[in-house]
């Protein structure tokens, strides 16, 4: 008799699982066999099984496999596939797999569910990801799901629907363990197991009062580390820190790196507790905010949460070329600038090959200052007051980082440009204005590309839309002026 | 009579948190008056406080913050009004308080303190935080902390130094729940509460073997759901997915993510459970590499962990000059291909102007593709075998891009450069060859921009890197080359 124990493992690289293989042999010893699987060998190993009818098979991997990667698995299925296939999962490894799919196949598996079938998925599901599924379907799908859950549940649906998307009550649960201050901790126990089972955390637990007024929070290890007859007002912590339903979730999940939470409560305008946001949760926004501004900062509108590949082209498109058409345009004022210094530059035309390297350098070190201004920021280590600080550093970091460019440069336009190359045109003073707008340029980029997301911030926009692309532009400009200024001043042309 | 209730809420800015101030009047009615106190208020109010030798109002103020906002509030005293007002913590609050500082203050302190006084708070920190903290001090403070714990405590410390810096042992814990399988859940519970306090989570407990083998899991949740009676093994998860020792942290980080983990256990290379990684320290890990992320994208070399501000100018600079000096450098090419076609240049001067346009929308087309890859690499979204979906793709998405820029351009240089602004020598061939370039040097950006990360995945190396800067540099050559060839073809310069 052989059985077979796939336990997933560290995906380090997309979708391969590290399987483990326990063989038992006739006497009934154990050997263990390690082998990497990839979770599409999974898919195809599950397929020729159920061509087999091998039903009892398919569940035994389905059971050995978590859903986050059945879900990973099912990516692999066709539509028709996923819908048969998914009536083998067991009921709460359904729903639990049901959340991670994407919303197409989510949307055709509910499609072809029964009333019955998705009245099952649904009851598993925990309220919030019922609304993150909802807010992602068509409304007949929606109205379909409305109608097979209970008027509580709608009504708790409707009211999460109506937060707006990036505040706080749009990724909270209303499903928490409250209770009361007069509750022993016997009680309290007695009560997380009686309703914990439908609650996303129970292990951190909200005293309210008779309206529902947020007053305490305490915790299953401080729970169990207390006698049996405490009451909980004697152990509750009182300082409780919240958020608003309308607060930003950003701001929310920030509170979770900064005070190592496992459950934030949420009230609404009358300090009432109507929702928890789960660590889990917190997570998701942070790596979404992540990218999101990893985005703006390379000037592209997100539009869309959907992974790269299930991104059509015409989307994508949408996203990029918004920015790249406004820079374009705004690079008039770069053409207009040589124009007006075009009669110097064909009586010096070395000057011209010199401007990519200027232009770039300008560029990089503004992107430099931006990028780590805009980071501190969205860490909350600077803010608006701290301006003066900011630019003061900056501007000096600019000095020393564009004299040690000016003086490399300088040896190295001699060096190799004029000696090694042999290029033409190139003397001494021509080396020096190069030199020298390395040196000016690099303080006006420092100091724009550390300026602009700190005042993007105190106008309430979105810093992160300050970054290299936006000063690039920008930083040109003044790159060219002080450019054509010095070989004025320095050249006499 | 009146009580002060100051209860942390969301902090919005930096350095604020919304007081709520219960005032009790003479009669016994509260109201409830909110008001906004910064943080460096409360160290005001603390320090006026202290010279009137006011000490028991200031630790009834600290038992109102939370432990990560005292620590905030410190960095406003001096160092020796920190070691001074420390000593007015309550004791677990000064361990949870101490984690919270920065290196140096710490520093400071250690030195200040007693050997009673260091031992109290060592006892009271969890194992990796000790750790972490030993990590930045110098050799001699880390002998007194090692003198000042049990021979236990330390021998743990000394193995969780040795593990790789960016490894997962490096950020686990050796304080976690173990459980056998023939436990009864009310033993387990006996024995969290008897172990508990020093476990910095007891929510999730691991099963282990006689030979510390990790063979499941089970959690606080799933006991409370069960009979007193019932044993672990009938309930522990056995599929556990868990990392080695000298696995990425961050790969680990990225478990929690995908698969909402509180806890997620290390094992050593023979599967015997060695350690923890708890939730926020993933959230911090998270936090930390998307911060390196963001700099490396942007050309900076990040050297230190320390909060902007706190950087010194010699230290900015080591950390931006080395990408701009090799970027600088690289531009000779740039130069080189413009001096090559010096002569045609200057018979059509009006070439020049258009330059900067064509490189800045060059670079960020190219940027945007490797932003959008970098980031789908580092989510999982991509691996390496989608190389050629992902460039047929960006080929695509850099045609339709280039064509409306192309077809805008064409129209603007007309009617703006042209007819608005009279600019000289701009004639429909010359409109036509800015555009083609665009179309074409669009293309070879996405592609270049979008398959570098890939590659350098590929090959070990961080894909951050290959982003806007470096792309830049490569497609501004392309650029050049592509402008200049279709000048020489179309107006037979």
């Amino acid at each position: 008799m052989q059985t077979r124990t796939i336990r997933t493992k560290n995906l380090f690289t997309k979708n391969k699982i590290t399987a483990h293989t326990h063989t038992i042999d006739t006497k009934g010893n154990r050997s263990l066999n390690i082998e990497d699987v990839t979770l599409e060998e999974i898919a195809q190993e599950i397929l020729s099984l159920y061509k087999d009818k091998k039903y009892v098979e398919i569940k035994n991997i389905f059971e050995e496999i978590n859903p986050a990667d059945i879900a990973t698995v099912f990516e692999e299925f066709s539509e028709e596939q996923s819908i048969l296939l998914f009536r083998l999962l067991p009921k709460e490894e359904a729903a639990d797999t049901f959340v991670e799919l994407d919303s197409e196949t989510q949307e055709a598996m509910i499609r072809a569910f029964s009333d019955n079938e998705l009245k099952e998925v649904i009851d598993e599901l925990y309220l919030d990801d019922t609304v993150d599924i909802i807010e992602e379907m068509p409304a007949t799908i929606v109205k379909r799901i409305l109608k097979n859950t209970d008027s509580q549940t709608r009504a708790s649906i409707n009211t999460l629907l109506k937060y707006p998307e990036d505040s706080a009550g749009s990724i909270m649960t209303p499903e928490f363990v409250d209770l009361k201050t007069n509750t022993t901790v016997e009680d309290a126990f007695k009560r997380i197991r009686r309703t914990g089972v439908d609650k996303e955390t129970v292990y951190t637990c909200y005293v309210t009062d008779a309206s529902r007024h947020l007053i305490g929070v305490t915790t299953v290890k401080e729970l169990l580390l207390h006698d049996y007859d405490d009451k909980i007002e004697e152990l509750m912590e009182t300082n409780v820190i919240y958020v608003n339903t309308h607060d930003d979730k950003e701001e929310a999940a920030k509170l979770f790196g900064k005070y190592n939470f496992l459950a934030l409560p949420v009230v609404d305008m009358e300090q009432r507790l109507v929702g928890i946001i789960t660590v889990d949760d917190a997570i998701d926004v942070i790596e979404e905010e992540n990218t999101e501004d990893i985005h703006k900062m390379n000037a592209i509108v997100r539009n869309t949460e959907k992974p790269y590949l299930k991104i059509g082209i015409f989307e994508t498109w949408k996203s990029r070329i918004p920015w790249l058409m406004l820079l374009m345009v705004s690079a008039t004022f770069t053409g207009m600038i040589i124009t007006a210094f075009e009669s110097k530059l064909s009586a010096l035309i070395i000057l011209t090959s010199f401007i990519p390297m200027l232009m770039d350098t300008g560029g990089n070190s503004g992107g430099q200052a931006s990028a780590t201004i805009i980071r501190a920021l969205s860490l909350d280590e600077v803010d608006f007051e701290d301006i003066f600080k900011i630019l003061w550093k900056e501007v000096r970091v600019g000095f020393v980082c564009g004299l040690s460019l000016a003086v490399v440069n300088f040896v190295k336009v001699l060096l190799i440009d004029k000696l090694l190359l042999g290029t033409d045109g190139i003397t001494l003073k021509v080396d020096l204005v190069i030199s020298l707008t390395l040196v000016i340029e690099i303080i006006f980029a420092k100091a724009v590309g550390c300026s602009l997301p700190v005042f993007a911030k105190k106008l309430k926009f979105d810093p992160a839309v300050m970054a290299s692309p936006f000063i690039t532009t920008i930083v040109d400009a003044i790159s060219l002026l002080v450019y054509f200024g010095l070989a004025t001043a320095i050249l006499h042309i």
